[in-house]
């Protein structure tokens, strides 16, 4: 499946044994154009990578490594899959040596330092390579991503609510309220991580469905950031996050108040043409109800328009694989960009339905 | 565990085969004044209930019968456990002779028939008895009920979100902004009940999240007619419904806008007034989370009541069993306020967790 | 629910944060002769009770304490829900108190203490008492934990393995192959406890099916130690547990060789007569195909005997809910018995289905 | 990702609208040398296929047609994802038109037509066609099938059966005692397939474990018939299958007694021996507990071959995909050999876990 001839992107893997790692790793040793070259964790050094997921057996080779030995100044690229915190300790020397960075937790999302500091109970270390670092939303950052040296791979929370909204409050739009936006968002378990935690096990979260976060989630102040930057001033947003009994799967319910103004817009064709040549972006037809296995384990989110009787009420519906479109396949659609391959080059498999 | 002396309530059950059925066979057959005399099922005629629900062995000897052999008039109570449209024509000669009628389908829930039609696709049949039936919200008709013959027993959506918004509503409070109301309810798949469609299959729902009715569900009619009733003029509701991985359980997340007039108030101790004395609902502390599993398979309905950042926006988090609240704990809810008996006779089942 | 006049057995349970705990606390607090009086854990002292488990709310008002403040001595008998070697390190005392020990660990199942052991990786600390214990499989010792001060409650693997192959091997029967038994058994999650374990996370056991232990599962000598003493020799057993991805629910295919000489036997029959004045065994109709949600939250555990095309292979299923026959509710049986309860009381509540 | 310059096969699938269909469709749609060409459905014809499977939205443009529109003699292949009965009344006129067949339904699974009529309830239309299909399992009849005009894809169950027996019975080995061989077998809820049956519902499978088909099950006979086929001799075989509460996935516990004169022979080497070159059966390492996920939506297969304390027993544990290498895997694994393509082609996608 390789390009012949083609020289492969040489990758590095800090932190590969949470669900973005494993992902990270099922998308890229599936990938034309990428060589799998190092993968750290000092815990599990010298660990076959297939040991502890066996669905690489026989396609990754790699051990896991200390960081020491894994030698990741060689590599084209280095993902971080990591605790908030590690990436930004690394991203120096590994910039100097030419090395990109996409960082797959917050350490590169959130510009002001100030905010990243109340959310994440730590200083930012590299406020200057922050500032240099791009926001890895490929729909908004297209042409910034392709020349960036350092990546904020988005939240999967923020994924689905920037998308759902820019078509909105785009371009000096005056569409929507934007004082009272609501996203009511749900996620499935495999959002939580790999950490051994009582409230992700199976007897917890199975049969069951709760709200959480309702005081305050990580991802409302990175949502709200992005959201100013496109509307041009502030955005009012209440977030409240969901615990869905599934492993994957992200399922956004937008609510926003059209402006007295603009109640003869045709909102379908205002999202159909904003994603128009998108290729992961899905307006679906009007009346269309979006379930979240239609993208399980593929990279596509997809979004239905609904205006309920006609009134002032919009409720758009997003949806995505929080593993895949929500941090891993986004993570290496930011590094197809960044090396000039095609957008979609390994990121176009067909989603598991049933 | 019978009261001693005290004569039995006769039982009758009309289509006992779906949920609701089975779930009013759990309670009745465990409650100390019920007698179970009859249930109907033309198509199970002759097989014992305990073959179809083993759940039921040794506790419930009983067989289905057609309900030429039911002889339902010997019965002091018949609950409709059945589709709509069964319980209208069957309601006038029970209560000829007398019996009580409770209704678990919609024919005594919308008193507005040319809604009824628009939504149910058929005339109504006895609009006369459609006007002295009462619609069993114990919490909020607790008078009435005690005094009806026939029972419209709620739709589980209505009961949450009833609940949920009564005391921010009732007695001629301003202080919502009762014209955009949002309602975004998420249903275990118990909720569309046991006929055999693909869309309830395990490999259709399951390990997946999708909105449902967008365009229009039958409880919209329902909870705007009654709360119109309890606001005194109309409230604006957005309404959407969505399907969760689980068997049992509901929950409804809700939205209100509060006035500028009323952002002094201490919602949360308005809440806890409202409910001091109901036994089946549950106010939890301020800043609580409620999870589906804490009422799983009980008659409670908790309730939590969040105002994000100390802001203008209310989330009101409501949960239920929709199989129990939601459903037959409240039918035995309302018989047992039309029989005199104590209101929690038989239903206080501690929640099964895990 | 009290039987009037009755004095309540005053109940201490050690270590309740875990699933076994819980689900006393759900039967105890139904149970009409019980009085919760204390409960300890050292690392949640001071917390309420339903405050970590909130189906509780309302039902149980007892607050966490340390061993220390909890005053055990004071209780008729005490609930060890606590990992293995808690109950011996504490039962000589309460015992000299004249408190009654039902211990839902290991700590009294083994006879054999070199057994004990080479299992649990500790030496046994009260060899003595563990003499004079009884094994609290009712069914099999009914008289003895009649008189019991210390009862060692079985694993829930075993019971399930014992009571299915007793009737084919109780007092001196010759009718199977003894030498070759099978027992293929399947576990829901819950079994594993409330540790925060990634091999009980909720994305790790969902939607996947696996066995475990095959090399050797602490319940293998205690099932195996039964057997001989139920069969007056050894029994040669291979024992395959398996994780399924449900909460509650176990189901055991066990697998005999039918002697040349005894394939006259009419097995059904010899199952019904064996159980047939069980409360709590149900030997279903020849053919029946059990389903472990027919026990959910019930104390009743099911069997049902095939025997493939009239061969001489016998299969027998039993099921069970892990956390109630298997568990807790085992544990209740156990008391009534010790205190001249009928042994029913508080056991009776229907399963929850679905 | 297509070969250059190779013309692409031709495809025709008939009833794909269910689980093996669109499971069809994802690889086939994913494949280098496959041009689906023709889906038929006399229900939805001209309903889009991406409009009842989103998941193939932007990847599958074809439309479900009547037979009659669907011209399947311009096919190289047409594969039938239909109930049985169907493929053999199709199959004659398609193979007078050189099409090759690949049913995935039993007709050409059984070569003992009166078996057939037995276990399916009708006759079988084409014997002699019959007599020349291949049992399509690929690691046994590689050769013959390369060569076919019509494949009788194997059953889900026979294929973990068959492939995890095959090494200790084939070429006249006398390692195991066949006269009593047991396959305790569990699959996921696809297995039963997409039609509208209450046994299968969400509410139904869910939370739930069951054995069925204990008095008899349609691929117990395919799976005699093979082992016959293997063994040169009869085979002795109870097979209980079982019910999983999830989507996707197949487990195989197998216990065959080791032959006294065989007691010295080391298994895992023979198995790995066996299927040293198999591009998709994976022998583990000794010791190994696979877990279904990891196949999960993988055409691998994968082994554990245990032996409990070094006894006489073995336990072989086999896990697939049912959909996939126990269903529309296999048929494209038959399909590439069939047109001399590499075996591997369009079936290497990595499992999705979690």
């Amino acid at each position: 499946m390789t390009s012949a001839g083609a020289a492969r992107i040489k990758i590095g893997i800090v932190g590969g044994t949470g669900y973005t790692g494993v992902e990270l790793l099922r998308l890229l040793s599936q990938h034309p154009n990428a060589q799998l070259t190092a993968i750290t964790s000092r815990k599990e050094d010298g660990m076959p990578v297939a040991d502890m997921f066996p669905n690489l057996r026989g396609r990754v080779d790699l051990c896991f490594q200390t960081p020491e030995k894994a030698n990741l100044e060689q590599c084209d690229v280095v993902f971080f899959a990591t605790p908030h915190g590690v990436a930004m300790s690394q991203a120096e020397s590994l910039i100097k040596q030419n090395v990109r960075v996409i960082d797959l937790a917050a350490d590169f999302r959130l510009q002001d330092t100030q905010v990243f500091e109340r959310w994440y109970k730590m200083p930012h270390s590299c406020p200057t390579i922050l500032k240099q670092s791009v926001y890895g939303l490929v729909e908004l950052n297209r042409e910034k991503i392709a020349g960036a040296q350092v990546i904020g791979n988005p939240g999967c929370y923020p994924t689905t609510v920037l998308l759902g909204l820019a078509p909105l409050i785009q371009e000096g739009r005056h569409l929507i309220d934007t004082s009272h936006v609501i996203a009511d968002c749900k996620s499935g378990v495999s959002g939580a991580g790999r950490k051994a935690e009582v409230g992700s096990l199976f007897s917890e979260a199975g049969d069951n469905f709760k709200a959480y976060g309702v005081a305050g989630h990580r991802h409302h102040p990175e949502i709200s950031e992005q959201l100013q930057l496109l509307a041009g001033g502030p955005v009012g947003l209440v977030f409240v996050p969901h615990l869905v009994p599934m492993i994957r799967g992200m399922f956004s319910t937008l609510y926003a108040r059209i402006l007295p103004e603009a109640l003869d817009t045709d909102f379908q064709a205002l999202f159909e043409q904003r994603y128009a040549s998108e290729p992961f972006v899905d307006v679906m037809p009007a009346g269309s109800l979006p379930e979240t296995r239609s993208v399980r384990a593929s990279n596509h989110l997809r979004i239905a328009v609904h205006r309920p009787d006609g009134g002032d009420q919009l409720v758009i519906l997003v949806i995505q694989d929080n593993l895949v479109k929500g941090a891993s396949g986004q993570a290496v659609q930011n590094m197809n960009l960044m090396f000039g391959l095609p957008e979609s080059t390994g990121l176009e498999h067909v989603a598991i339905l049933p």
